[in-house]
């Protein structure tokens, strides 16, 4: 990679910083965040403006630009990347190093007195605004928002906001009727006295309406916004998705309805003057319910008294806690990934020793199996497939520099899912085609005794999951050994791949309690860097346990993979194991077959078959 | 227990409530909370207003009395207590259960338009004050700060505040001395950029001083403040206690000293005017560093913008790592410790059959034998003894109502502890002086399993204690069970038996990471109403770990058991441990026998060293 050259847009960008057409005074530092509007994690092209100023396209950075710097935050899985990426304009500020100054500080230390420091409040969330307008202003600068982003006016050939077309899905996927779920909001809104709910996050926009999209990669959403009202339901979507007429049908746009149920369409770029509308028209007590992660400008639009917000929203939890028909939908989608990635191991066996198969080349025929599949749409997120010390690189995706040909010699680690219609996917798995060294078989034992720690434990009803995350890494401390991530994360049904409010992680701590239906994924790994990476992921399903004793008639909870990927045996130190861990791997393995093998069989895919009753033969243990 | 009648005293309070003598305008609400001006975890008798205007005397809880109406906030541990103590003036406001108002809604619900809230700035910490006042202040009310306390005018009979005489203790018992703790301070200081520390928890004086007092019971602490600036220290401390030669000779009062290591000796009550004089003397950038926890009083005292707040001071993270002369201490006071308790345990054995040892005498039996040891000073806690359903009383303490038979048909739970002038314990043992029910022995054994879970984890350095928690409960849960208490606690040497900065506990995130040289409490338990509880506790030392890896260079810890009393193996089914816990026990007994066997023999202690050696016999394993 090469960096881009960046000196000539900055000198646009601080022009723009001072020009009137877009100031109502010139701001002496512009931040450039990662985010959209919606704080999304997954964004679309047009929303790369971070990306486009400094060329540093990972997941996470924050740029700010002032008359005389240009500085790009990051956090240690992007260090060496936006190093690559970036030119000699920029400072790169490794965050998680003491030495690294917060953004806050920064600018305090390099600004002139009495600075104005300008943020597209469309892009900063309410929160975030908050704490850096009062570390500003006690220094004796301004945060100020700038409407217009600063970014577009030289971004000329900036790509236009996708605008898809929508897929409606019916109860069948579903399970309860976007009625249903506007009846459920509503009635939690009185609960908490609230008049009004507005929908920011696009996921949680998709799932009220029961409608996908296609306008972010991977996450299959579309840019709109909601407000609920007690009788009123407003939806702000652009183009002519509405004249679809199976959306019309799916909305009852044409039908007479209650008024309750009514929907007003209204365009995307409305929601900032309709909820200034609403928030000018409260009376006393109206309060108004957004998430705590909204951005600034909508959340200015209603004044601070009449603003009640939660970091989770109501759909948020309720979209965590999954129907049966959703969960029934999530066991087919898994079958099916299963089915895919039985054929794709089997053919990398074969393949791997020829020396022909690089990481792009099995990423691509893991799409290919996948989107043989029934109900396939996409991925669910871009596949992490590598191969002996590009494992260790926990966020990899292969690129035409990097790509690395599969080895017997190498342990491969495959980090990859779909979207499905009937549900979401993500699986790892760590695989070696030739024979495996002692030392990487300890390893991936220790991480397999921490993924059984978690799917097999059994904890009371409203236990958070950062409360187990420390079981999967019990087996890799007692030797020394860590992983520098999280261990489980929610996960949506056909909808994002990542999503809270629950997952299994030291980090959080804001997580809602686990309960039956919701969705994790259980996922502990070890990385050498510069050598291998392991990682074993199932996504597994919250169920209710059979205990032997109540305590405080709590009730129990534990989990189901639903996952049915076999576990290399291969990799396996079997006297590492105790016996009941032994018994879990056989128990999971008999499911694989019976479950999978039936779908196989189905499909008449009987090479695939052999392979999975082969890797599914039981451990044996020796004492 | 009666209740307390307290018609008149209230009606005195509301009085009080509105006599400019003590008000400068007439409060609508009066809140007595729980603390002291140090916001200490035990108080003094003359601090214990709450009680005094209520009747209700548990650790915690919140009076708040307005003209109309008397509430009294506590949590679940004293439902039961209050709802006795309190007569029918008072509405007990049961915290923690869903339908139970905070404070400032129930004010809010109560309270004419436009109150005044008063409370005593001193005994409110800061933090406090900012939530109630922001609350109240949104919903159109005031919260004031009254500078005389308003019960002390209606206490007539108020005890005295404590003034007892000091202990000093040299290099042999603290290992730093007083000089060299107020240098490392200051480093800290100037690392912050801070010119002030306002010393304002009684043993982090205590600690900084190496001097110790008897104030309060149990904490050998004494009340003072001190303010370190760079160059100066002020301690605030009254009564003759300076005229002591012994403390004049330790704090080097009459000796010709570096200026900055000058103490100036000043009135316990002039600390709010002297920090007065601090803040208003302060040129820009200087800052004065307090506890968030600090009284709202002196912490209005710093103006805002030169105020450095942090949850824990650098005295209550030094204060947490003990050094090594401390260490040995702490061991030297737990072997005494556990002498005395074989003793207790002894004696137990020959009389419980004899049906004539209650709970009391047990108590006062397991102080008599404690007070024979060398440098005894007194029990570290209020001692837990209890039986039968008793037990099941967490935090239960035997009163002449509540006494009961020890038998040889219950479980019989001692939790208690002393202060040696080396060392602070703190230790529970279960124990049966007859044959336990196989159900009892279950949950005994989970409870075992829980405590060796933790006590031999090995951890990454950095590991925060909140994510040991769910080690303890592990095999609790995978029965239905858990206990509803955190795991462990800091234990101050020859300090509080209660200390910050860390814990084990799920209820805590913002405890400081475990490091070698801490030294906290390991105590799960199990507890069945109306029928028995069941604790395993002992106080351990945060050690370096030897692992056959480490990862990132990053070092492990582990846990080395100060406590050194037996585990009674009557209580132990050994069928439901692993051969690694069977070990664990094995080899903690075997550490019994030889440490605590030497001092019994030296002791000339012959009956306790037999009862020592049958108890400590290895487990058989049955296979």
């Amino acid at each position: 990679m090469s960096p881009k050259i960046t000196t000539e847009l900055l000198k646009q960008l601080r022009q723009v910083m001072k020009n009137p057409k877009y100031v109502q005074e010139p701001v002496q530092a512009y931040i450039v965040p990662s985010g959209d509007a919606h704080q999304s994690e997954y964004i679309a092209p047009c929303d790369c403006r971070r990306a486009f100023i400094s060329g540093f396209d990972g997941s996470a950075g924050t740029a700010i630009v002032t008359e005389q710097h240009a500085a790009m935050w990051t956090d240690g899985r992007y260090f060496l990347q936006a190093a690559h990426q970036m030119d000699s304009n920029w400072t790169l500020m490794k965050m998680g190093l003491k030495d690294t100054p917060t953004q806050e500080d920064w600018l305090v230390s390099v600004l002139p007195e009495g600075s104005k420091v300008g943020v597209d409040p469309f892009i900063i969330p309410a929160d975030q605004w908050k704490r850096m307008s009062k570390a500003l202003r006690s220094a004796g600068h301004d945060l100020v928002p700038v409407k217009d982003n600063l970014i577009d006016p030289i971004w000329t050939d900036c790509p236009q906001r996708p605008c898809k077309p929508l897929i409606t899905l019916d109860l069948s996927y579903t399970g309860v009727s976007w009625r249903d779920k506007i009846v459920a909001l509503r009635s939690k809104m009185a609960e908490r006295k609230v008049m009004w709910f507005v929908v920011t996050a696009l996921d949680e926009v998709a799932w009220l309406f029961n409608l996908r999209g296609s306008d972010v990669e991977y996450n299959p959403v579309f840019f709109a916004y909601a407000v609920i009202g007690m009788n009123t339901i407003r939806l702000f979507i652009d183009g002519d998705r509405m004249m679809d007429p199976g959306v019309r049908e799916h909305l009852q746009l044409d039908s007479t309805l209650e008024p309750e149920f009514k929907i007003q369409v209204m365009p995307y770029g409305s929601i900032l003057s309709e909820l200034q509308d609403v928030g000018a028209g409260l009376s006393p007590k109206e309060r108004v319910w957004l998430s705590d992660k909204a951005s600034y400008a909508l959340t200015e639009a209603i004044p601070k008294a009449y603003r009640y917000l939660t970091p989770y929203t109501p759909i948020c939890i309720a979209k965590a806690v999954k129907n049966a028909v959703e969960t029934e939908g999530m066991r087919r989608a898994h079958i099916k990934d299963a089915v895919a990635l039985c054929e794709l191991f089997n053919w990398l066996e074969k393949e791997v020793p020829k020396g022909t198969v690089t990481e792009i080349i099995a990423a691509d025929k893991a799409e290919e199996f996948r989107s043989q599949q029934k109900d396939f749409v996409e991925l669910s997120f871009a596949t992490i497939s590598s191969t002996g010390p590009n494992g260790a690189i926990i966020h990899y995706k292969p690129v035409p520099e990097t790509n690395r040909t599969l080895s017997v010699n190498e342990i491969y680690l495959l980090d990859s899912g779909a979207q499905y219609k009937d549900g979401t996917t993500d699986v790892t798995r760590t695989m070696h085609f030739g024979t495996p060294s002692a030392y990487e078989k300890e390893c991936f034992t220790y991480v397999l005794k921490g993924h059984i720690a978690v799917s097999a434990a059994i904890f009371p009803n409203g236990t958070k999951g950062h409360l187990l995350d420390s079981f999967a890494r019990s087996a890799l401390w007692d030797c020394g050994l860590d992983y520098l991530h999280g261990t489980g994360h929610g996960v949506g049904s056909f909808l994002n791949v990542h999503e809270g409010p629950c997952g299994i992680s030291y980090k959080t701590f804001a997580d809602e309690p686990l309960e039956a239906g919701m969705i994790v994924s259980d996922e502990p790994g070890y990385y050498e860097d510069g050598s291998f990476g392991i990682r074993i992921e199932n996504v597994v399903l919250v169920i209710p346990a059979e205990t032997k004793y109540n305590f405080k008639n709590r009730g129990s909870l534990t989990f189901e993979p639903l996952t049915l990927v076999p576990i290399q045996t291969k990799m396996i130190d079997v006297n590492l194991l105790t016996e009941k861990e032994c018994n879990w791997v056989n128990e999971y393995h008999q499911k694989c077959r019976e479950v999978v093998g039936a779908e196989l069989e189905r499909q008449g895919r009987h090479e695939a078959l052999r392979w999975l009753l082969r890797e599914t033969e039981p451990l044996g243990r020796v004492q």
